[in-house]
């Protein structure tokens, strides 16, 4: 059994994690942690846990959760999980961070989109952007993973491919996301109560989300430039998912058959990522409760554009599915265990 | 493995029970039909199984599935289940049938609050009412299981212990209760489109309702009359819940100590139906995607009433997860068997 | 023209008095007070109010809006406008209070629920208690008007008549209540969050709801006694809107006729009050954006009780549109003016 | 009094002119008329109307019409107002058409699109486009007005200001937009029931929507070439509203002041058209229930792009309220007449 710890177990993201772990055959959850809940017994927090676990939240002691624990997982806000990671808990145990601590690899790039320090600048090198599609053999041998975001997994595997095989203009891209309402988590505030968000759309961050410099990074990768894009998030009254609708240039010439060839090899053993067909796309609630992506295209010849619409469900694939499926990768395990639940419909 | 057909997959709660199935560990799904759907592959009608089933939707040959299946699921509107079960069937294999054929033992009552034929009076006494927590000893020797309604099996589960140990007035039962959209299944009506039912709340078939008598024959089992209730149904603007609001006139002298006593003893070894701690209420998030039952209760001393709260997943334990309960029960497995997920939130 | 001050303006209730007032034919709005936003032009914390009022958020100074207005409104919690209401204030202007401070005639019982000293005792006697279509008499010579809680409003008009024609047992009253997430007001809490209430259902304050008493006194009035019920009120996933669902023993031998009657002959000139069909029901959607209430019932022979279904917006009706209703009769305009508007559906 | 009548009364936008019409003081509705409930009184299809309306929906009988009013409104699918608008029928009284019959002045492009026969081409070259801010002049001197989409009035509002100044490259624009359900009309199909609709989010209709050549028609008035754009539009789970999301790349040394003046201006005397402070942007709950449009923009100095974000309340500035105002220019009363409800939040 693989003895897990949590350290903010008490968000959205870290209670799904605690949902998904409570049905993993190879997990032992050891300890949980939360700094508004220590004392509590986790349904107190969380009443679908009713019965089903006597874990209570405990004060945050990282060294002690090293010793106890194979593998910790850090569902914190940024800035936090860089001052618990150190030399000493890596070299006892796996650290999975929800956070953006660890995604970009360029320090000032971190400092300029999330204004804080960085206390642990000395791991960003080894650590490895868990996108597990993309890093399957670096997340083998990491001890550090940086579990990516919600946003820029739905975006980075959409873009990939396109980038990858030559397929687009690298100067052309523009992400147009709309997220469900638990991605903004569970702080009280005004702009999250139900009368705010209920029968409305909005748009927020535009041009200034965090989750922008982590797309182009990983898309980078694959391309002849340092891409910069547009990324616009909307907060959609929903509770559960993300949908993002991609543009970009095609490159002269290329055709339908060179995309869809493209996903389908990019793609071809991968079970979480899922191709629609010719003139299906897409919808959220295809996906919702599971660890799936799914991803499909439309050519529009009038414009020469390619229109990509991709899916997750921002609490799985997006936070503690995708953490969960590094977990596996690194204890080498099958990689798709405790994550084969069908999608919920109509939930 | 248990090899199992299902009749009428393509309703909410057929589709469940696919989904359900699918992640059994001791069930292979042989055949499913679908009238609306006959030669089309599951995933063009449920895209969340893209990819993960390669089932097709087969004409309705009740008597060929008998042969090849230790299980056949049907989900059917009322008055056609009766025409397909026959001593042929049930010789071959068990039934469980979603609809209300089977669940009441009088057939003029049946006839009253139905108004049609029923084609199968001869099996009505020995059709088992599945509801597990009640009649678990039956089901295990049945070959034909009546699986109870949604808004029944919040309230029978709610009302039991009340009747059972005389509790209250028997002539003073009123359950109120509120119901996701899921409940009126996937039909296409006016009343299900969106704009009609969202951010609406409106009451419906007011003291007309076929769950009364269902409720009022089971409830009655336990009591000294024949109970007749007022039963209410109003529909929520939500995909999936039961919220079950039940009033009734304590006995003079009942304490709080009583009832509780009363509902630990009934619901002791139960594992799918919680009580709430006093003064914590079920609601429906707690229990959604999960097979289980909440129930919380408050005395009023102003009026010597009991208010009982009670909580289930329409689709889960209100249809097909209590299925699943039902065959686990029947070919002698856990009866938690492919249904210990922990219910979603925010989901 | 009327003057008018309102104390408070930045709640949802608050908002709306500003909305209906800023469109009444026979108001100007001299001043408008929010402690938490004083400073704030309105259309900031409101931006739907954008290029439409260049009103600024104020400190309190009730003496000098006193002075200014012909009329002040107080959109407070309960226990502050008590503090607020003087024979100063009350000599120089009309005060319509939407809080609870003057509703209930006994200071017990106002201690009792809650749980604050009143500030204003000497107050309560002359106070009336602002149901319209019950007081309009009083109303027109009063100079505190106490406006009636939303699902008090809900509850008593759709039993007022039922008592008062000694069709219904007093003591089998039970209300169950549900309503819209706007009437939990603006208050930032964990409960209000969006994804905590979305997709849920669920009861709160069982047999504890303020308003009870407020019911029991008003319908009392009509009564041989002094009325006690059971009272549940609901939070269902939507914006607007109360639905009351009532139940009570009817007396032996009335008939569904006497029933009509009994309304048709209470609400006969009533333009606000509207009276369903047999057969047909209320429907929160039906009455949203407007000061109507509607009223349904239904006898079941089966059990003797009536089932009567309300229905109202709980921030017209059930507070600003009723406010604007009590000013209008305070000031002899026509009781209409202003709250004509066609009810919105699908809003 | 204006006398009119409305041809396709029951649809939603139909019934959102009812209500506007029927709190218009210059309007009298003479006759309505729904092919599906034909003999039926309007509050029996929308019982919001209850004792409002006396009318019944009446047979089409469009000559009859053109006898009686001043004005006929026709909410009709596109394809069928071609065949009621004759010179008969425009010499006796002004036609607002909801449809698309005479919004392209391309009769070829019409056929592309919509791939119907237009029975009415000889009435295209007359029929003016009603984007009443655009057109005004032309308006009132119209017998046949062919009101805007709403996606359409959303987009070109968005980008004329933009195209006329030259401040964007014109084949650089991508309109990303989110729409609420109503806009999918009343029809009872399976994609618009609740559980299909609710907590999903999707794009339809994807490089292939018929807004899509009548924006581009119409920026192209303003504009140097024939501007071709990609146009998305999205479903989301709310009534009412459309958000859309305009990028577009700007000329090379265009600054924000630039743009801020060139909306400053083009929108100076226009009521309906609400800019939003730099930092501020448009939200559909602001503009719910009125006749506004709001618009706000951010410039991506990264990568060269204007953002522009426009809602407005697709059944009111996008479908009735926008034909009142085309009406009330029509009939050269107060162009604002009937349209100044504040915007109703939280609705």
């Amino acid at each position: 059994m693989i003895k897990a710890g949590i350290i903010g177990a008490t968000g959205y993201a870290g209670s799904q994690l605690m949902r998904l772990l409570s049905n993993h055959p190879n997990v032992e959850i050891k300890t949980i942690t939360a700094r508004s809940y220590i004392g509590k017994a986790y349904p107190e927090v969380y009443e679908n846990f009713r019965e089903i676990t006597p874990l209570v939240c405990e004060e945050e002691n990282v060294e002690k959760m090293a010793e106890e624990c194979d593998v910790i997982f850090m569902a914190l806000p940024h800035g936090l999980a860089s001052k618990l990671v150190s030399e000493s808990v890596l070299s006892k145990c796996k650290v999975i961070d929800f956070g953006a601590d660890f995604r970009l690899k360029d320090l000032d790039i971190y400092n300029k989109w999330y204004g804080v320090e960085h206390f642990g600048a000395e791991f960003i090198d080894e650590a490895v952007y868990g996108l597990c599609e993309l890093n399957r053999e670096k997340i083998k041998k990491a001890r550090l993973i940086a579990n990516p975001g919600c946003y820029t997994t739905c975006s980075i595997l959409a873009l990939s491919p396109l980038v990858k095989f030559g397929l687009i203009e690298e100067d052309s891209i523009i992400v147009d996301a709309k997220s469900g309402v638990s991605g903004a988590g569970r702080g009280v505030e005004l702009t999250n109560l139900f009368c705010e968000v209920n029968e409305n759309m909005k748009a927020y961050k535009i041009a200034a989300h965090r989750h922008t410099p982590e797309i182009e990074e990983q898309i980078s990768y694959f391309g002849k430039s340092n891409i910069i894009i547009n990324f616009t998030p909307h907060l959609t009254p929903m509770n559960r998912g993300i949908l993002a609708t991609s543009y970009a240039k095609l490159v002269k010439g290329v055709t339908e058959d060179d995309v869809r060839k493209a996903y389908m090899s990019f793609y071809e053993n991968e079970y979480f990522v899922r191709l629609t067909k010719a003139g299906t796309f897409p919808e959220t609630k295809w996906v919702k409760g599971s660890n799936f992506t799914d991803i499909g295209f439309k050519i529009d010849e009038r414009t020469g554009r390619i229109i990509v619409i991709s899916a997750l469900d921002n609490l799985i694939k997006g936070a503690a599915g995708q953490a969960v499926q590094n977990m596996n990768i690194l204890f080498g395990i099958d990689e798709k265990t405790g994550l084969t639940t069908v999608p919920d419909f109509p939930v």
